[in-house]
């Protein structure tokens, strides 16, 4: 198996929606029908349990964000799609990294630091107050996510930029105590990827409930457009296209042309009425098929489970071998 | 498979020591010759990963280590006797764990405080320099350790207490969270176990250098012997065999009657050099049937390897279906 020139995870908490769709699902998608480029996705359910202690959120999340890729035309023979928690190497390794980070790194951690940062503007006398160790050493299992498959290339946010640099760090530090058997991977940071705004033109995520889920029904879909957020003006009053969430949304799944003819509609004053309702006929034309497949696909776990069983298979001819090198390097070998 | 009875590791970074045997070998074999107990005895090689990061050191360690067990007399029929790493259940386990640990928790842990307060005395500014993420979570390790085959004893030494706390402490929260998986081990600190001094009359312990190994050669042993520091009584002087580390290493090894003649003759005034020999002799011959086995073994680490290969099938038995129960727990199962 090859490695990884492109690696993915996705965090198994929530209901996929339009931001995710928007920020993530379709490039990687795109992304993974470009030639000769091994591509590996997978779902994150062990750092999903770092937050959410909730069982059946936690399953069930796994199931709607793997029905979701198939859906949205994840092509799972080409790329590799798989469960994190099917790869036991993962961990593995990442207890033979923990062996090889500086605490000082983990100190410096962003989410750390906003963490230590709440408590102090709480007032709290102890800073560490109900964080966990899994929020403090999550880079450490990030860094073995990413080495266990020597990724090359990683698409992140502006936000995950650190995590790349320490991943590189704790590889480094490893190749230099015991010889170079990781590739340092590079961060990939799309500056054209859209951030959706949701419903109260905030960016779109499920930490501000203000989501549009990708695969609601077509009736629960209108009704959630026409929630969106808009401002008081009339009919008929020309609007600024640049500013309102509709366009946005609109404009992240239209054609440039498309787009356009939008903007001039706006400038010549369309109703906030007809624009919802155009919104959502629009939507609903791109997201019927997928949402067809995806109510077909939920209804069948064990199939979605069968695809990402031959997905670990493919992952592990890569990561067996692999810690196996790295064991033997530490000194972790037969007798 | 049972769950363990008892359970200990053994850190895989030195030679087994003449302290070794006496504070932990001996003890944890006899103790795995009473009936109705299931030991479970481990190489505890990710942990010596912590502090060495010479493979050749962590490979051999291994090596002599369970030469030293299975020469000593453990039966590994009865007993299950396996490396660490062999279990893969554990690191997974491991992070399970430390995604509900209490970062507060390891902030407290005697071996971190010990090397920040080093830091400290130092004047380094930063107070974690050197520190590594293995050094600073490593009771996380230790609880999965345990609580992997749900362990109800676990002999320690006073220093580890601390860490059967914090077991307890994350098994509580666990278990709080998601029902009762985990069983809340007990610490086992038997007082009567000797500690042994070494060459220089400090402990014996591989980090003061004065550790005399169990299996040297009959010349090498004589020799580290006769290197032991005593005081500067003549001969015919009488002596205190209770300050004397000749005595103590005796009486180790000697039955009670032969401990009370010995300690009659300090005070009629035995000479250093006869008590030399006759401790060599002594020694010498409890240790020249284990020694001969001992090396016959380390000629042989592929049968070194089937043993600890045979135990890992069998600890399997328990980890692999308990991380299964442990994982559905969090919500982590087939879809």
């Amino acid at each position: 198996m090859k490695n990884a020139d492109h690696l993915t995870g996705i965090t198994t908490t929530g209901t996929p929606h339009l931001g995710n769709y928007v920020g993530a699902i379709r490039p990687a998608i795109e992304s993974s029908r470009e030639a000769n480029r091994q591509c590996y996705y997978f779902l994150a359910d062990y750092h999903a349990i770092i937050k959410c202690q909730d069982p059946a959120r936690i399953r069930q999340s796994a199931l709607e964000v793997a029905a979701t890729w198939i859906a949205l035309g994840l092509d799972t023979d080409t790329s590799i799609f798989y469960r994190q928690t099917d790869i036991p190497e993962i961990p593995e390794l990442t207890w033979i990294l923990t062996c090889m980070t500086a605490k000082g790194l983990m100190n410096r951690a962003h989410a750390y630091k906003a963490a230590v940062a709440d408590n102090e503007a709480a007032g709290r006398k102890d800073l560490d107050k109900e964080i966990t160790m899994g929020l403090f050493s999550y880079p450490i299992l990030m860094a073995a996510d990413i080495l266990m498959f020597n990724a090359r290339k990683v698409p992140v946010g502006r936000d995950q930029i650190q995590h790349l640099e320490m991943t590189r760090d704790i590889a480094g530090r490893f190749n230099h105590q015991f010889g170079e058997h990781f590739i340092l991977p590079e961060a990939v940071v799309d500056e054209t990827t859209a951030v959706l705004a949701g419903l109260d033109g905030r960016k779109m995520s499920k930490s501000y409930n203000n989501t549009i889920p990708l695969f609601e029904t077509e009736k629960k879909l209108r009704k959630l457009i026409m929630k969106i957020k808009t401002n008081s003006l009339a009919p008929e009053e020309p609007k600024d296209p640049e500013t309102c969430t509709l366009f946005a949304i609109y404009k992240a799944f239209a054609t440039r042309e498309e787009t356009a003819a939008m903007a001039a509609r706006y400038r010549e004053g369309i109703g906030w009425g007809t624009m919802k309702q155009e919104l959502f006929e629009y939507l609903n034309e791109v997201l019927k098929g997928p949402r067809e497949m995806y109510n077909e696909l939920i209804k069948s776990p064990g199939d979605i489970d069968a695809v990402l069983k031959k997905g670990a298979i493919r992952a592990r001819e890569y990561s067996v071998p692999m810690l196996d090198k790295i064991k033997k390097a530490i000194g972790i070998q037969a007798l």
